[in-house]
């Protein structure tokens, strides 16, 4: 069943409680990128699901006349969900919403072997993946959340070699993920010669384990990764925490 | 100029205060490896300096009588003066120093290629190593102090190198070094089939950047890394915090 929700930047979002509906990690994640980002900077969100990224972002980015923001989506019905949202806020000189595979951004699988996008025509990729290796205990149903949350689809490598094509020669790459599978992360990255250069791990509360970690990288840089304070996402009486809080724009 | 100091787990350390003395990363990682040692293991220290880590490790081991330490050092004089220490508290059935390189723990150097160790032959392998790329703004001396804390001596490959070479076919390796070494580190476990399992990252407050990481890895284990809640050393009001109390044995 769809709905529209308002978002706390004021924008109003198309969601479909039988689906997708976005969560924390694409809040913390827009947030972790938008303040890299520059006027005329091109950026593209890969698996945009709601278009959630994109949508916080842009906002956030109303300052830049000339930033364009785009985001594939592989199924159809969400591409489709997440263009009338766009359409819903007045953005669609913005945002374009493109239905399109990630694994084939260069258009290898088709027979015309048309690209998607042409090679390193963005200078930000965003991507909030699929967590979960195929095999970690999913069912055999391709629904929509399952292909949101497990690598049916595509891979932690895949995610990465689009990043590698679509990115510009300094071009930077925002992911989040889960902190257990950070040793192939920055296999995959450095594969691909994107260097992992600013990283934060996100914990539920500040003295347990991590959940999520966030990791910028770029393109041919330098070897030296930074990573930043711990973000915690709650206090020890359950309430977010002040930095949540901010993020959120409560 | 020598003195002798006594830690608090009663022995006695020879230090001297023109050399290189042990700070608090040889605390840290000293605890957070002798957590993984059992009954029969085998360790090396490489790099050992003043011996403080298989001097603290055997302490926290005593119950198990069967554990054997060796530290490896290639400075004859810390060497020496880490026998001596061992010898003070009279550990000699327990902790042996060896005068080495740990780049040549194979033999290949020499002439006659006789290897220090066998290969295969410790079932731990912890390494407080120097930090900084020779790069890094060092004076052209070699003194006692530029060795321990650059890559002058050995790099962070030949250590991974050597752990590799030491290491039985399921042993652990623990190691502390910068933050900001995180991808290169991963990547050299990743070349010797050294899988990183156990994280931990030390912030000098809790909401500082972390300034040091320790790393548990196991040959050929499966990928999967645990990162432990964040360790901060001091509260907000300067002093240190209830966690490294502990660990100091306050």
């Amino acid at each position: 069943m769809e709905q529209i929700d308002t978002l706390k930047n004021g924008y109003k979002i198309i969601q479909d409680s039988e689906r997708f509906q976005f969560g924390i990690d694409a809040i913390l994640l827009a947030d972790f990128a938008a303040s890299e980002i520059r006027e005329g900077n091109s950026i593209v969100d890969l698996g945009t699901g709601t278009g959630i990224i994109p949508l916080l972002m842009e906002k956030t980015c109303k300052q830049y006349s000339k930033v364009q923001f785009t985001g594939l989506e592989v199924q159809e019905a969400s591409a489709n969900m997440a263009a009338r949202s766009v359409s819903l806020n007045e953005l669609e000189n913005r945002i374009k919403i493109v239905h399109g595979d990630l694994t084939n951004v260069d258009g290898h699988k088709d027979e015309n072997q048309t690209p998607l996008f042409p090679r390193h025509s963005f200078s930000i990729v965003t991507c909030n993946p699929p967590y979960m290796i195929d095999e970690h205990g999913r069912s055999n149903s391709l629904d929509a959340l399952t292909i949101a949350r497990h690598e049916v689809l595509c891979t932690l490598e895949d995610v990465v070699a689009a990043a590698d094509y679509l990115l510009a020669p300094h071009g930077k790459f925002f992911m989040i993920h889960r902190p257990f599978r950070l040793p192939e992360i920055f296999e995959a990255l450095s594969k691909h010669k994107l260097e992992p250069k600013r990283m934060r791990l996100i914990h539920p509360f500040a003295n347990k384990e991590p959940n999520m970690v966030m990791i910028e990288a770029r393109k041919n840089a330098k070897r030296r990764l930074t990573i930043e304070p711990p973000l915690a996402v709650r206090n020890d009486d359950g309430e977010y925490t002040a930095e949540i809080r901010q993020i959120y724009g409560d």
